[in-house]
């Protein structure tokens, strides 16, 4: 970091130090890509709330999640650490995973109750319930959860378009049907999607009225479920979207976001209130015109190319944040220290914070302290380590995986299902800004190959020698008494775990493309 | 056309025909692809001037050329007419073409000369040269010419960058150097690149000072040689760009924009002028990364899938149109009819327009009248046909075929050449609306192909049962008489062929790239 960035840096904590305490308001997509956004170049997507909000803030080009699949990144964006040194791998938690995220995690939420905030996750949290449901957000710092414990898709799937419209794929019949907790406690079981987007917005808009009624500084972290495959709407959004299911569902999310705006207008906390939105991961390319876009990005969800770790990204204060556009490299792990020292609570010295402040970025429009980023597959390995490392422009692929499920006729094979993962030594090199699609690797006997490989082996050689890989939490298997039901002990299980009287596995309806 | 929209362009007609002539500005850029601009989702690109317009006008997201190739394309938008009829086929004109656009096509300056507009043509023309100069732009409405009659690859290339960094290729070095005209006269052979831009921009800006100070409505054609292969730049854009020699080359034309709108607001005649800006085909994506961007649709230059032909196109006129975003289907084509109407001077009527007029789209942003396009490869034949109609949001292809020059290591065989056009009986049909990427065909047996497939097929069997097909002009070749030489006659030919003392094949910088 250079010399100026730290006064600059140093002069904003002491500024941000003496002022009221910022709401902080995290808006998480799910499976959307970089291209989907209407602000960010898709074609036929309609995103008004969102494209405000990029309008009016800081929009993001260089911004990373740490994994192209769910879990991971959500352990990282909530600890501000890689995945493998919180036990979040390999893959994601699944309905009846025994693990979660470690206790000794500290999550952002943690942090500002810490600092008096009252503190809500609304939506998807996928980050363990465990067979005591010891893995629940309110272990984490959150005063109140309402919402899926996993992806709606790790559930047998029902209805998903008004009125009765199946969704596209009967998920996974095996598993309890989806739970909607309340705090610690399943309230709805199935989860009843056409109503499951307004329930979210109703609980989320609440507690922010709620909180600025009694004066609280809040965080509110909401997880939506929408763009992750199969795609859901109520009654309003059903056929709204030219873009078909896919857009329906963002139609839908972009509805949750105009409603968290009008609630923090609507409690006049606008000048006091930071707000941050991004995604998961990318697009599932995979489920066809179903899955997201990358927009230029190669690949998607699953794999370390740029489409599956890319994010769009949007900062909001108005006040605080200029309208704008930024490049700096950053990622979601920056958001934990960022907003650790915006309200002035130290950040645990215990352990590795792989974050960095992004204050100068967010609150200058200057460079910000970031030069390099680890891109880790969704299922790491010590031996393997980092399958590429971002480094300024660079990006060094020492390995690169498809992921299943592509479909047959998806024309890059390097996004395709392979048994092995590819190996490079020298490694692929890349400059991202003159090659976003990372289609023209660098001659590896011309400029500046060497000289930036040399840089970037040094940079994963150093990482790697202090990296300590937590016990991998999803390697600890499934078991019946982890997957939540309503009626514990129950038969016929797992259908028989629903707080209805019909068992919905008799009535279920079955999408006309699966029979 | 539905009745209220042949109600509302009645009344729009109505009231133009009472207003003043206004100006007409055509901004078009060369090679640059959907995905190329910050405005259209480009993750480097720095495009502030052309920004500006979109947000102050109407971005188009379903713009279309008839040409994934230069001439055709130049072709049909100043003709409003496929490339079939005008005989702008096959490929494109080169250096010492024989062949040019026909006398009796009208273009959109004649049209505009005869309602007694000044008319100038700044940049590439690309419909001709000829034995005897007669297909120069000042034979079709344009009272003033100043630029090339070609690509600046079709010439041997020199310098492309400041101080002397040579061209990234050598491109035809049995060509004549690059003439640059000022009418029907070459006054510098080869043209300087480092200076071509001020030049361009000089007289652009120039031509709109005097018409606005002699107050004669007027109709400017700028046709940039950005950002076509080998891009090139002045001092002031030389390392512009953090995306490279594309970047510098797409700054310097966003630059050249800039001074054009200066002149437009310098001159006091912003709400009388109306600008269009938009691209003659998709991006060079077979130059890697001095190539632009398709952003999220398949292929690029050369083709038929939507890489190759949809163009970003922005309309400003202040007060006149409504900033916003429009989906509605237009094309290149549809320029020739909306501005003949705009100012009231009647399209031929001995010869078919396929253009078709898109007031309500521009002064309503309502719908507009065009339901169908036909998409043709760049070298198309009577036998073959359309390669491929959109008919509303679905695209059938009859044909695709790919291109040469792609790398080797482009993963999408798609876009790469084979000897033959791949035939598809049925057509493949995608929706582009839910599938912009051309990914996912419509199953065959399943709702709605079979409806839609009957009535594109019928839209084909009526359009070719009536098209006549001119002589292709391009297949009468190429001859010495016919490359622009500013001392006819001289030997060494081609290298005499200068306005400079020095003979440039002698002085030549090779790009250590080609060594």
């Amino acid at each position: 970091m250079e010399l100026n960035v730290v006064i600059i840096l140093g002069l904003l904590v002491a500024i941000t130090s003496c002022l009221e305490k910022p709401n902080i308001v995290i808006l998480f997509a799910d499976d959307l890509g970089w291209g989907d956004l209407g602000c960010y170049g898709h074609p036929t997507s309609t995103s008004p709330n969102l494209d405000k909000m990029a309008a009016e803030g800081l929009k993001f080009m260089n911004f990373y999640s740490t994994s192209p699949i769910c879990s991971p990144s959500r352990a990282s964006l909530l600890t501000g650490r890689y995945q493998v040194r919180t036990g979040m791998y390999p893959g994601a938690l699944e309905c009846g995973s025994i693990g979660g995220l470690p206790w000794n995690e500290t999550t952002i939420a943690a942090q500002l109750k810490q600092a008096g905030y009252g503190t809500a996750i609304v939506g998807k949290w996928h980050l363990g319930v465990g067979r005591e449901q010891q893995y629940l957000p309110t272990n984490y710092g959150f005063d109140y959860f309402l919402g899926l414990p996993y992806s709606h898709d790790m559930c047998p799937c029902y209805v998903c378009f008004y009125p009765q419209e199946a969704c596209y794929d009967d998920c996974r019949p095996e598993s309890t049907p989806c739970p909607l907790y309340e705090n610690d406690k399943i309230i709805q079981q199935p989860a009843d999607f056409l109503k499951l987007s307004e329930t979210y917005s109703s609980a989320a808009t609440g507690f922010i009225h709620q909180m600025a009624a009694k004066k609280k500084p809040f965080f509110l972290y909401m997880a939506f479920q929408h763009t992750h495959h199969p795609q859901f709407s109520s009654k309003m959004f059903t056929n709204s979207s030219i873009r078909g299911t896919f857009g329906d569902s963002l139609n839908e999310m972009d509805w949750q976001v105009g409603k968290i705006f009008d609630a923090i207008h609507g409690a006049g906390i606008a000048k006091n209130t930071f707000v941050f939105f991004t995604s998961d991961n990318g697009p599932s390319l995979f489920r066809g015109v179903r899955g997201g876009s990358a927009g230029p990005f190669r690949c998607g969800k699953g794999t370390t190319y740029e489409g599956g770790v890319r994010m769009p990204a949007i900062a909001w204060w108005p006040g605080r944040i200029a309208p704008g556009v930024t490049s700096e490299l950053t990622a979601t792990l920056d958001l934990f220290p960022t907003i650790s020292n915006l309200v002035n609570i130290a950040v645990p010295t215990d352990r590795v914070i792989d974050g960095i402040d992004m204050s100068t970025v967010l609150f200058a429009n200057t460079e910000g302290g970031r030069e390099s980023l680890m891109y880790y597959p969704p299922n790491p390995t010590p031996s393997q380590g980092v399958f590429a490392i971002r480094y300024k422009e660079y990006k060094a692929h020492y390995y690169t995986a498809g992921t299943g499920l592509y479909p047959k006729y998806y024309p890059d094979p390097a996004c395709n299902y392979t048994k092995n993962a590819t190996h490079y030594d020298p490694p692929l090199l890349f400059n991202l800004n003159q090659d976003p699609g990372e289609l023209n690797p660098l001659n590896t006997s011309g400029f500046p190959y060497k000289e930036i490989v040399d840089t970037i082996n040094q940079i994963k050689i150093k990482f790697e020698a202090a990296v300590t890989w937590a016990e991998p939490e999803i390697s600890k298997g499934v078991s019946n008494d982890s997957k939540p039901c309503a009626k514990p002990g129950c038969t016929p299980f797992p259908q028989c775990c629903t707080t209805n009287d019909i068992v919905p596995g008799t009535t279920r309806i079955i999408h006309p493309g699966l029979l």
